[in-house]
């Protein structure tokens, strides 16, 4: 039985595809189209048609970009002999927010799960061991998430790396800035207190 | 300082004027449709152009429809004599899925709401009472939700269809089926016990 008016209920159908929205929520959103200026709706649309045919990735790095290759890449400006590498271009990007980074990227598009089906095969690992060639690449910084999967994807890395004669780090584990000893778990700071500095 | 591809940004800006949408879901979801078959995009984007383009208000009851007249005020089989008033589409949906209804509709586009601007003129009040003429509506059934704006409605709309010599009823308030009298609310309990009926 059909409730709503066919283009509605096609809308409705189409946005609770979209991951974590549920019926309720699409029909929500859809009557806020509905009910929006046309405008709105028809920005949303262009943006979701230009945004999946004009963006590929990077055919260095595999950051996304609309172009050949993404704009950190392209900087003259940015460090070509420092390479940090992320599973995902919001990690990328949740770097480049810290300011503190001058380096170029390699993104993986993902971090090993076996589990899952993805193997070495499935990342941009080929991608990066060609980038190391030819010796300009001075260090690489392993900034895969500090969980299981990205600890794991970090070793097998350094691994692969290291007999490059490539220098190889990974990002700090320890307690968050703002954090209550109290609070943290044993694993953190366990870490934190493994890999204290001398002040 | 844009960090994402102007096509990335973009789309995640338009996702996230969506309500209840913040940023980071934003992303979440741009991504997904970034890495989901182009397909997936492409029908999303239009059905959102569809939708908004085809979609306009019933000219009888103003229930969405993507004709002239909706589907329920042009079936022959629905008794034209009762009229269901809901505030919202999706209220009649509600309704319609009970399955127990036979009657047609009127969609008020809202319910009063001085505080929000919303008063008798904005809503299909008018198109309510000229659908009231000639004589043939029988019965009209206040089924705004049951809270203050809604029952404030229903009370406003009684005073003006009683005096044209029409039924005017009100759905009841009661316990929910399946609720327990020991967790319901007293409004709740009262209008329940002022409601009884004869078994």
């Amino acid at each position: 039985m059909r409730y709503y008016a066919g283009p509605v209920a096609r809308l409705i159908d189409e946005l609770a595809r979209l991951p974590g929205i549920g019926n309720k929520t699409a029909q929500r959103l859809a009557f806020h189209l509905l009910n929006a200026p046309p405008e709105a709706a028809h920005n949303l649309a262009r943006a979701v048609t230009e945004a999946r045919d004009s963006v590929r990735f990077c055919k260095i790095c595999a950051n996304l970009t609309d172009s050949e290759v993404c704009q950190i890449c392209a900087d003259p400006g940015r460090d070509q002999t420092q390479i940090c590498v992320v599973g995902e271009p919001k990690d990328l990007v949740a770097m480049e927010k810290t300011r503190g980074y001058k380096g170029v990227y390699h993104v993986l598009q993902g971090v090993l799960s076996p589990l899952n089906g993805v193997d070495a095969d499935s990342l941009t690992i080929r991608q990066l061991l060609a980038r190391l060639e030819g010796g300009r690449v001075r260090e690489v910084i392993l900034a895969t998430n500090p969980n299981v999967e990205g600890d794991a994807t970090a070793l097998y890395l350094a691994r692969l790396i290291k007999p490059l004669g490539v220098k190889v780090t990974r990002i700090a584990h320890g307690l968050p800035v703002g954090a209550h000893l109290e609070y943290a778990d044993e694993m953190t700071l366990a870490k934190a207190l493994e890999g204290r500095r001398e002040v």
